[in-house]
Parts: structure tokens; sequence; C-alpha cells
């Protein structure tokens, strides 16, 4: 069961859903199937959809929340006759109810609820669930944007700032999330594999009664955005990026990358451009202020890395034009971050819904086309700030799909930091009243001083 | 890449398969699509059906497999523009052609090629995917015995006795598997809770290059069958059941379950029922023999365990008439045992298709109803061996769910082992030419020898 803190935002939650929703178009809120993985039986680890652990506070396996005159109940579909021998003793209808404060009918009623009504719904992300849903529901498709689009905005509203009772949820994740990054840090050793670097961070996870909220990066080609893969053996001169996050039991998401170097000791070269990419997050980090747009945090991330690539001798040109061409997307061709919340990418599964203000839509340059993130920033908004500096062999052999000339690049500089694959810094800050919070920085025995420990700090 | 051998055995079974089809009809072997967790991109780790795991040794995300005119061709979804960004360089169509030995053709050519044929293939397991694979196969569903049959009923006589790649990709899943027992044994203490030894397990799992085959089982409630839940602390008193099994890179299965007291000694009344179900196991693994039924394998176990009880007077009435009405049931309520291979339980999205020979059907007995093979061995095929006992409370305060009077319990007896909840006992066996090979068993260092750490196998 989730905390009573959590169980009664949880009723608070819906209380403001039902205020901001239409009275008399009902909508309906699905916690998910759970999915086999090479056959029924054999499941992944149950995971309820975003919205409904936020409006329920725990997943249960086939609900549905229902939301219609003003009033919130849960429909649950029946558990097999022997589930008891399988899966245990729970709690029944009445029992269920009095701990959620909610409202439990069987799912076999809902046809009968929802007869005759036209039901606004949050589309599955799975295209294969969309048959069942739409029988469910009575409703030919789920394309309607009118019928629909109310519920999303008012969700989106809701979720993009963090309740309290979120922030604490969101708290105990980044501390696992720092736990597990400090165990990495410790167990690293010449000769090991990247698998043993990412079970150690996984077990520490485990530990602290969470999960993964995303698939851990424990690698040393760190140049590869979203390498899954943990087989190299970790050698003397790499460094190792790690970007591992907890999920915990309630489903919030913490989300932290550090890039150390496997022998404990920088090279030169890999001190200059982990000096870069941290006094660009700290750049960037300052900026993240109430009213302050995303984009322009990650621009003033950009101007950093441009201006010390310049300083390097690794870009040519002016500093200002090289931004305007978008040079950074070179050695950093993604955005700053992201929404953090119950999802790692918090609503990614409502498309750009939440990440970009409306009006606004993803740009087309290079790099700036994966910015997640184009809203002015508001108090309750938890975001990461993320830059890195990547040498990805595909992008460096054709400076020209960054829209950027042969001549601005430097070959024979660059050449010198060839020690340097990916390094990537990331933090979970959170947007206050008065400033921002960096949630995995305020935490005891924090990896943030692992700049300290390698020696960083002093050079800056 | 796979190991070589499983390349060269890959190429032998879809020639096996090919001469098992009737040229006529084609068939087509999906790999499936990978599935998100929470959003589309955030999506558990990708794994493939076992069907095709089986015939292309590795998982190709959205691939097919295209059986027809006695050839073998492989249907390749294309890669997103900047797929290299984020998931780094990936062989080209040639390349996995020469890695694989099989022909690589673009899945948008597919439609060319099946137009007008009705093609064979194996259904998926989620409904969700039918539509699609439906639209893809140009079949109006996929509800079609006649057509599908004939490559089921090959894959399973293909599949059922493992060939030699087989098996020696299935002992190495079992020394992963041991290794974590070994290691989850040596780490447990009382303080701990379940989670920590579940954490050193897995993570042993992962230095091992290996995942988990199923959702690992780490409990102080052994009497829930599917626990999943490892929140409970590690009292002195308990016993702890692990049912933890590695999974490879190439996907085949170990399963091992082992039950250990958390303080390093078992209760008197703990040692006594833990040698019952360890005398169960070796009377079953003795049968394990080509031409044996499995059934045969589950009844001796069955009596041993409902004579063991007898003796120690928790059971009242004879050994033949209790069998007879399935008393073991009420202690033992699960099957001895099932198929291990791709599959924890193999080619279990077939239903009963592989597990229950021809004309065979699941019994409606309470307890052999659960029995999920009913053949008779024959070289090759693997099994687990898994008698268990367990108190689980809504099954013993109805006995008549099992067809049990009262009477034949005696409650004042059985009160005297209320510090046992749950014990099982698993290995994987695999049937040979001449008999049987413990594939859990053979191995250096193995849990095996967890009996004579605690003192169990003197008392025999």
């Amino acid at each position: 069961m989730p905390p009573s803190h959590l169980i009664i935002a949880c009723q608070l939650r819906r209380e403001r859903l039902l205020a901001k929703l239409d009275p008399h178009t009902p909508a309906a809120v699905f916690a998910g199937p759970s999915r086999g993985r090479n056959y029924a039986a054999n499941t992944y680890r149950y995971r309820a959809s975003s919205h409904f652990l936020y409006l329920v506070g725990m997943g249960i396996e086939g609900a549905l929340l229902y939301l219609s005159d003003g009033e919130a109940m849960l429909f649950v579909p029946p558990r097999p006759d022997d589930d008891d021998l399988w899966h245990g003793p729970s709690p029944n209808r009445e029992q269920l109810s009095a701990q959620l404060g909610l409202s439990i009918r069987p799912l076999t009623d809902f046809a009968k609820h929802a007869q005759g009504k036209r039901v606004a719904t949050v589309p599955p992300f799975e295209r294969g669930d969309h048959a069942s849903v739409c029988a469910l529901l009575g409703r030919p498709h789920l394309q309607d944007e009118a019928l629909d689009g109310p519920l999303l905005d008012a969700l989106v509203a809701l979720r993009l700032p963090h309740d309290e009772a979120a922030i604490a949820e969101l708290k105990r994740a980044a501390l696992a999330s720092v736990q597990a990054h400090r165990i990495g840090f410790e167990v690293t050793r010449v000769g090991m594999f990247e698998r043993d670097v990412c079970a150690a961070m996984e077990a520490a996870l485990a530990r602290a009664g969470c999960g993964t909220a995303y698939g851990s990066i424990v690698t040393a080609h760190g140049e590869v955005l979203h390498n899954h893969d943990h087989a190299n053996e970790l050698r003397a001169g790499d460094l190792l990026l790690a970007d591992v996050g907890a999920e915990t039991d309630t489903g919030y998401a913490g989300d932290i990358t550090r890039t150390w170097p496997v022998s404990g000791r920088f090279s030169t070269t890999q001190r200059e451009l982990y000096a870069l990419v941290l006094e660009a997050q700290r750049a960037a980090i300052a900026r993240v202020n109430p009213g302050t747009s995303y984009r322009d945090v990650h621009l003033a991330a950009s101007r950093v890395i441009v201006k010390g690539l310049v300083d390097l001798g690794i870009l040519r040109g002016q500093v200002d034009a090289l931004i305007e061409d978008g040079a950074q997307a070179l050695f950093f061709p993604h955005g700053i971050g992201h929404l953090l919340g119950l999802d790692v990418h918090d609503m990614e599964d409502l498309g750009d819904r939440a990440g970009y203000a409306p009006g606004r839509t993803r740009s087309e340059q290079f790099g700036l086309s994966y910015l997640r993130l184009d809203r002015e920033l508001a108090p309750g908004m938890l975001v990461t700030i993320e830059p890195g500096f990547y040498q990805v062999p595909s992008l460096l052999q054709n400076p020209g799909r960054v829209g950027l000339s042969d001549k601005a690049l430097d070959r024979n500089v660059l050449a010198k930091f060839a020690d340097v694959r990916g390094i990537r810094i990331e933090d979970d800050v959170l947007v206050t009243e008065t400033g921002h919070e960096v949630l995995t920085g305020a935490l005891p025995k924090a990896v943030n001083d692992l700049e300290a420990l390698v020696g960083v700090t002093a050079s800056l």
C-alpha cells in the first residue's frame, strides 16, 4: 500500500481534476495490462500508467478510474478463483476502498455505468491496446481530440508542478539514485566489465526498495547516447559514463548521470573536457528559475560548450555565429534535459503536449530538434540538467549533418582529445518559488563531490 | 552476436523445419515488438519470441523470418535515420547476412513476397498484436488451426529435444543460476530484507552476463507460490525460499529453487519437512529416464510426500487412498515441474500443445490440474523437478477445495510445524539416452551441497 501522505494527495488530485473537467463528459483513466515477455504468464514486472498512479497512488492491473458527475470510482477486474494460491491474500473491495478512499466497483459493472455516454480517456501509448479500450468505452476510435483533449490538458496542467507528496517521493528516488552512483564510483576497477558496475548500481537500487526508472546506461562508450549494452571491459584510460536512476515503489523517477575515470584519475584532456561540461551544467542550473524559458537554459549550456571548444581550439569561428548554426550539436547533440516525475521523460506518452507550451513545436535544427522541453519554468516543475560532450563517429565524419562546414572543426586539435568518447553530467533540479533546488545535490554523501574526488573542481 | 556454434545450429534447425513443412504453405515467424513501460520509448529490455530465437539465434526487433519454397529469409525493419546517434553503429544488411547465414531483405519488401499466399504463422501471445500481424500477412484472422497447426506441431517436435547447441546454452544458464544461489545463501543474515538477498542474487546473474528468466521469488513467505514481493524482514526462525533463474544473452533459461534457514540452522520441524521434500525430489529425479511418463514422476513425488506426512502424523489414512483423492495437493498443490528451454515454461505461448501429448488434457483434480507436462520423456528433453511443501492458509481453512475431508488432517500435529510456511527444492534435469543428468547439480560449487551445509543429508 502507498504511504498515507500519497493517498491523501491522490484524493486532492482527483478533486482538482474533477473541478477542471466538463461535468457532462465522464473520463476514464486506465491502469493498463501487464505484458508478457515470451508468453503471457511470464510477465515483465507490472508498471501501471503514470496517469493512473498519479490519481490512485498504486498500480492495480487492468483497473479503470472513472470520473463522472463530480465523483471518482475505481473499477477493478475480478481475481481468478485460485489467485490466493499463486499470489497470496489481497484486500477485498471493501478493504481496498477504505485504503484508497475510493468507491470500488467490479469492472464487469462498467458497461452499465458508461452506457450511452461519450467517455474521454488517455489513449494507451501501445496501439495494440486501442481495440480493447474502444470496446470497453463503446467508442469507435481513439482519435478524438475534441473529446480527449480537455482531459489530457487538465492532466498536464496538474502534473507539471509537483505537489508536496510528489516531491517527497521524488526526493526518495533522488536519494536512491545518488547512493547507486556512489557505489558505482566506489566499485569501479580496471579489468571489470561494464556489467559488473551496472549490477552493483542496480543492486543498490533494489536494496533501497526501488527498481530502475529506465534502462541503465553504464558504458565506456558514452558516445552512443542510449547504450544499453554492458559487455565492454573497463580499461585504464577509459571514462565510464553511468546514467542510472531509481524508480520508487510508488512510481516516481530519479535520473542521474556521472562520468568518472576507470583508473580514478582523469588524463589532462579528460579533465579539460570534464571541466567544460561541468561549467556548462553549472551555468544551466544557475538559470533554472521561475519564469525562465527552458530553451534559454539549453542555449546557455550550449554557449558555454561552444565557447569552451573554441578556446580549446577544437571549433573555429565566432561563438555567436557558431551557436546560431547549431555547432554545439556536433559534440552535444541532445537537449539539456527534460521533465521528470512519474515518468523519466514526464508525460512523454502524450507526445509534446506536456513538454512544449501551446503553439510551440520542435525546431528543425539538428540538435535543438531533440530538445524535449520548451516551456517557461514554474515552481514545482522538476527538470534534468544534463549537458554532455561526445565524439560520435558518424557525426564527426559528416559535420554537414549538423549544418556545419568542415573548416569549423580543427581535426588535429580534436585528435589530442581521443581519450574522451563521451561525458555527461546530469542532475535533477526542482524549480522553487525563489529559484531552484538540486534534489540530487543537496543529499548527504552525494556524488556531487565526485569532482573533488577526481580533482576537477580545483582546476576550475 | 551469438556464438558461432549457435549460428550453425540455427541453420540446421531451419533446414529441419523446412523439411517438416508443406512446401506450398509458406510460414512466418515474428521476432515481436519491444514494449513500452510507461511510454513507448521507455521500453522493457527487448526479448524476442523464443521461436524466433530458436531459428535465428538472436533477437532483432520487429523482424520476420520467412520460410518459403525450401528457403529461409529474414525481413528486417528499416532503422531510423538517427539510430546511429542513439544506439551506435550496427551491421548493415550484408554484414548481418554473413553473420547469420541468412538472406536479409527489407521488411517493406515483404508484402510483395507474400502476395496472394496463405502464410502460416505462430500467433503472438499478446492479443493486441494480432491486428498488425494479420495486416502484414494479409490474413483476415489468426484463428486458423488448419493453416497454422502444422507449423506449430513442427516447432514443438523440433524444440522438445534440445540439440547440442541448446544444451551448451542451458548449461551456461544453469551455471549462472547455481552461482546466484550460492551467493544468496552466503549473504543471508537475520535482519536483512528479502530484497537484499534478491539484489545480491540478481547482481550475480548480471555479472555473469545474464538476466532473469522470470520474476525472481525470494521470500520468507514461500507459501505464496508466485510471490514477487521482497519487502519482508528476515527473522531468525524463517526459512527463505529463493526461486531464481538466469536467462543467457541468447535467451536460454535456468530455473533453480532452494530453501534455506535464515539463521543458518534448521529447527527440528524444519529439518523434518525439508528432508521429506528432498526425499521426494530424489525419488522423482531417479525416475527421469527415457520412456517414463512425466505424470508418473509427479505421482512418485506425491507418494513420497503423502507417505511422509502420514508418518509424521499430519495426514491420516491409507497412503494409496489419500493419493487417489489427491491429498498431496493440500501441501503440494502444484505440479512436479515443467519443460525448460528458451522459455522457463518452454513453449507455454502455445498453450498445452508442447506440454501435453496429443489427446491428453489437464486433469480436473485440484493440484494435478496444475501439472504443466504430461508426456513420455525422451532424450534431449529438459525438465524441472521441484516438489514442495506449503502451508497455504486458504487451502488449510478449506481442505474440501482439495477434495479432502477434514478428518484426514491432524491439525494438532500440523500446529507443531508452524515454523514451515513454504519449502521447495528445484533442479533442472536433462533426459539422456541412458537416464538423466542434473544440470544444476553436476556443477562445481553447486548449491546441492546446501543440504550438507545445513545438516539435512545426515538426517536422511
